[in-house]
């Protein structure tokens, strides 16, 4: 038996004491750039690319992203300007990428700083709740949603299916994430264990 | 230190456990007839009732409640029925009660089943995400919400402001519920503990 550890982002002091416990553990839902620490998550770079790639076949060429923590993995791991750039040339700028930690307000604010009449044609919230406060801004601004902007979320849990217009999403493998851990946990020396990657796909709904 | 037990209804096994286990417990957003278990949650009857006067005042004659569970203790202290009638004299119908065990989709179920062309003026929902359920079924319907049909929600978390229109809410109060809960814990003798019922309000938002 173990600990599993969901949608958390160990500081050094929390990987120091995980270590010194020496109880098997293993991280869900995060990923890192070292193998030392055990996970199964999605790939947070595919994720990001594999949304930007959705939006430009569908003809967007100017596209941000609301609520991104930059300063962690998962930041760093969504780098969509440089693979937006690598394949298709397109422009960016660096007031297209609004900071946050993920959440609704974030969204909101977000929106905000893109202003009423956005240079922008669609954004990536970076979580369910992001994206839903991207959109609410943009409506309250008079915005038409997917019309005069797209909005793609990254998660896709219920929440994106509450709201109106539905939101598309890319939609990460939360069960398995779950499932997977906790039969590595149960059955497996974790002293062998393998990170891995989760599947996602991307749902689209009426946001898009 | 004790076991902190939120919104769970337990069984009669559960219970017989607990007792056996012989450790300090509180049940948190849950409340029961018998004071046997202690219990620190809103006081269920009051809820129904001042919603159902929220709505009457407003004008609203014909209330219907959909997600109800009406076998548990939750459900029984609801009774909004008998309040309208012996305060308003309105009438009712035992259709215009939809049962559930407050998701989402028991919301667009009840939804559902009240009809595109309602009798009803108003509908309660027995949880933020059953109200959410009863409004997208409506608009679906093609009703406009509050114009057609008034919707409010039980419970006034963070989803009935992200929603549009944004729901009017009895809104709970779960954080001084657990705020309490751990300093019981902490700091009490818990033989001498006797169930408290928390505050709360009723927030107006755009769907009333």
């Amino acid at each position: 038996m173990g600990i599993l550890i969901l949608a958390i982002r160990p500081v050094d002091d929390d990987i120091a004491m995980l270590r010194a416990a020496n109880i098997p553990h293993l991280f869900l839902s995060t990923s890192f750039d070292s193998q030392n620490l055990p996970f199964i998550a999605s790939d947070d770079f595919r994720i990001g690319y594999q949304a930007t790639d959705f939006l430009i076949k569908k003809g967007h060429k100017k596209i941000g992203i609301a609520a991104i923590d930059r300063h962690t993995y998962i930041g760093t791991q969504r780098p969509w300007l440089s693979a937006r750039h690598a394949d298709h040339d397109l422009p960016t700028k660096p007031a297209w990428i609004q900071d946050g930690h993920f959440t609704y307000d974030d969204g909101i604010e977000a929106m905000k700083t893109f202003g009423a009449k956005p240079e922008l044609d669609a954004v990536i919230g970076t979580s369910d709740l992001a994206a839903i406060g991207v959109m609410n801004q943009a409506e309250t601004f008079g915005l038409n949603v997917p019309t005069d902007l797209a909005i793609m979320s990254i998660d896709g849990t219920q929440m994106v299916k509450i709201v109106r217009p539905q939101i598309t999403s890319v939609t990460q493998s939360f069960y398995e994430m779950g499932s997977r851990g906790m039969k590595m946990m149960l059955q497996r020396d974790m002293t062998k264990f393998e990170s891995q990657y989760t599947p996602f796909r991307i749902d689209e709904r009426e946001s898009t």
